[in-house]
């Protein structure tokens, strides 16, 4: 099979891209995302559309935030659109005029990665993805594992801390609470507003105000080496890791791959969560450990994902 | 293929079973477990060699506690038994002069539940054993996963309260504290000594001391409807149901088995462990729930799966 | 000395009372609660004047939520006007011309209950009140305790889960998010989401959503058997016992008072507090026991409490 | 009045020493701690009798482990000695024909610590001792506070995880699992468990075992900036500075006293300590903040609170 469409459905603008073989992305399209769950099929038709021009398209994978069904057509729930039940494979086809394979963002890129990225030449890898919230993908035997009804890896609402922080999902002490850049954000206002003097140059990069800080403010301090900013990274980690080590006792794989926005600060939290992942792991001394690698995809990851998935049909 | 021996190695004793396609254990043999870790591996051959006695047999397979290697060949480390290392697989086809594969006893009891018990037409089944402490297994795709390293599904061990208990691992928090038949008395004993006068039957039933009471007596006072044997099988049952519904926010399986001693109680047990695992199932309203079944083979599942898996090579 | 008037700042009226040397109330005016800080003090000079009316009056107490300094005399911080070091005594005594006395509410209203209500013949007492929020209030050796710089008795934002609910304070797990009246409205809207089916007489009080559930109607369908309301009222009574168990260890009194529109429910949620305090209390079988007490004054406590204190100057 | 003696129970040996009106050491008498709780009434009186030579005494204050009543006379509960009921006061006035008064030991430190080390000048005192467990005592308007039933100040056990680790109390997540000698012991060998690379100045202050690991090393060590040892301090400072920002909203005194053998590293432990009660310290932007001092009569502050008490009357 030749060149497929990857679809990213971002919360500002959805991108389409063609993919070849390779994972290579040979064109985008991309058009803003509107409001209504109905407009947006249009908008990802356009996207399409806009990119498929000059190409020879088989397919097309969309990555989808929430939870899609076995057969990969149906949007169970997402968060922040409003799809109940949505038959989104059926409408897109009906649209574009091929065939349509839908998954969860994360998953997406998780075989992205494995498929063109850090992943490459591993048979299990777990793939976490450290963006707002926390997602991620199994690769088991070389396959992606959905579960029997397409909802697994929804590693961000494991339960960390009993009776935790509120998760926007209804429960409570979820890992995404713990580990994503509005914890990273969270840690970082919590420390500031304690201790001030300790974070004169990570308040110096926003308004002044904790409130103000933001996620980048927290990345650009912590490389200068501002305490809270520093810390904030170190708690992150911390719960980063200890979550890892659990998914190791779980999973088992031989590569754990993090991407997500937060992943690229690079080593500046990839290395305190190798630590703290070691810190946790159980029976460290008798098992091969897994590797912990950098996302290399970056943002791309859930496109070319996607394509490749709709690539295997 | 036509029929295999499993080997369990339990504290007190080796049994040996010869198991034909269908599950059916045509005999067994036993011996007292010895020692030393040497000593065991003749106990082993001397199982072997009782049990198969006027059948023919084309492999063994033999369910050990620990962590045994991705080639199913070495243990890497077991808890109970000074293995460290330990080539069982070759040492044991020496003696017996037939083919051996070594699983972790946890693993062994979900396949057989899989194949011949309560998992029988699921796809993909997660199963619990609630024994002494906590382990599991995991079947995704009609095949057990063991994990890149031979260390997967060692569910006791995730971390579920952080700073939690001490476990046996060295680790703290471990769910295995917190859901495990000794967990179980524990809940007993503390209930007890805070309220005896909610605990007179289950007091009874031992020798009146809190020290005294053993998890028979909780089970047996609970169906009678003392109120702390009650109370502690509701709180084994909500760290339980907790521990599913995260089983199931990763691997999504269609069912979950729980086996292990603690479970033969039945519905006393499974009961509370279905309404906690609704209470904590993420995303319910929007997701098809896997169902929560008892396990069927009782203490034969872990001798049942290591023939079985010995017969698929 | 005669006569004293007590003040109590509501969200919704300000209310004035004069009230005699035995803590009966003999008078009551009331305002509605202005927007501004500013005019809260006119509002305060109003209730006065409205109350005193045909009565000597010696002295004002005031209670305030917030943090009263040591001097009784500025409130340096409320959570809900926008007080920040205002200096409430001195401008409420230029309007009304009499000594004037600032309380935080909580600690008024234990004082009001140890001298009228349910505290008295006790010498060493710790109130809670189970509000909103959650508060309380130290007498030791017949005096209110409020500490060095008056901010004593922060009893609803001692840490009870670490890493736990963000608090209106700024920390996590404060004990005020898991025991008090929005922790109860919490619980029983989670458990209604997910087991609807036992909370069917619970969901009809309402407007049949779990967003519709109040307080009042946890109480209502809980008195009624309703499964998820009575579990709620649990689930506040462990944490409610707990916290009294921690309290019991620091300060060892011989009875708690616990107030606050919860606890207006009585033995629906005083019994499980009750079981709940002896299922934590340390060294249980070594020591005497605290009393675990219901207040006797209601609404009125902080009122009669403010207007004590005020007369003992 | 004029000498008394100050008696300390120690696990190896009990101490009697005379004592003076400012709080000077005039004279001590040491014998080795017997093994029945008979025998250690007549060793306490030899050391008193050693001690007493050549002085006028007016009263022996004994220092004692446990629950001790409200008379200061009876010994509850000891958790080293089998001293259930203790008639201890009445026993030893017998013997030394002396009034005696028995007084908690950490309490007595803490009056010691109030009357003539770090809390001279202030009035409402709260003292930590961080030893092998965790113990402490309250001095609120000048007078240490024992409660009602004279068993207030058990700051060790005030739960701070629920479902946390085991204490030897009976309950689990007492403080003193988590802020004491012996939590800081655990600390560093999970940590040179998890990763002997960086603890390799640790792991050569003792055998090389983690197990081998003892206090001192882990203070030699940090001192030297193993990084393991620092770590572990750390996280040690974390548990006492969040413990004390509970005690700070429930006590709120002008000072902490930190003592015990933790304590004598001083800035070691005292600086981490002061910025995680900073970070955990509710309302810090609109109160006055305690100090938090180091204690100054290190070993000896039980017993010369002790003597002081029994001055007092």
């Amino acid at each position: 099979m030749g060149l497929t469409i990857g679809v990213d459905i971002g919360g500002t603008k959805i991108a389409a891209g063609v993919v070849d073989e390779e994972g290579a992305i040979l064109n985008t399209f991309t058009v803003p995302t509107p409001a209504t769950a109905e407009a947006i099929v249009d908008a990802i038709a356009s996207a399409v559309d806009g990119a498929r021009e000059g190409h020879q398209i088989e397919a097309v994978g969309i990555g989808a935030a929430g939870y899609v069904d076995d057969k990969r057509a149906t949007v169970l729930f997402a968060p922040n659109i409003d799809w109940r039940h949505e038959p989104l494979k059926d409408k897109v086809e009906q649209r574009v005029g091929l065939p349509v394979v839908v998954e969860n963002d994360a998953n997406a890129a998780a075989w992205g990665e494995y498929r063109f990225g850090a992943g490459k030449g591993h048979d299990d890898v777990i793939c976490i993805t450290l963006g707002t919230g926390l997602g991620g993908g199994i690769i088991i035997g070389n396959k992606l594992r959905r579960g029997r009804f397409g909802v697994a890896a929804e590693f961000g609402h494991i339960r960390v801390v009993p009776d935790g922080l509120l998760c926007g999902c209804g429960s409570q002490g979820c890992w995404e609470q713990y580990a994503s850049g509005r914890a990273l954000v969270r840690y970082a206002r919590q420390r500031a507003a304690a201790t001030p003097e300790n974070a004169v140059l990570l308040l110096s990069l926003g308004d002044g105000t904790t409130e103000g800080i933001q996620g980048k403010h927290v990345s650009e301090a912590a490389r200068q080496g501002d305490p809270v900013a520093v810390d904030s990274f170190r708690e992150l980690a911390r719960w980063a890791g200890a979550g890892l080590a659990d998914l190791a006792s779980l999973f088992d794989p031989s590569a754990f791959i993090v991407g997500g926005g937060v992943s690229d600060e690079g080593e500046l939290v990839l290395d305190p969560i190798r630590k703290s992942f070691r810190r946790w792991l159980i029976g460290g001394a008798w098992r091969p450990h897994a590797q912990v690698l950098a996302a290399q995809l970056g943002g791309k990851a859930g496109l070319v994902g996607a394509a490749d998935l709709a690539r295997q049909g």
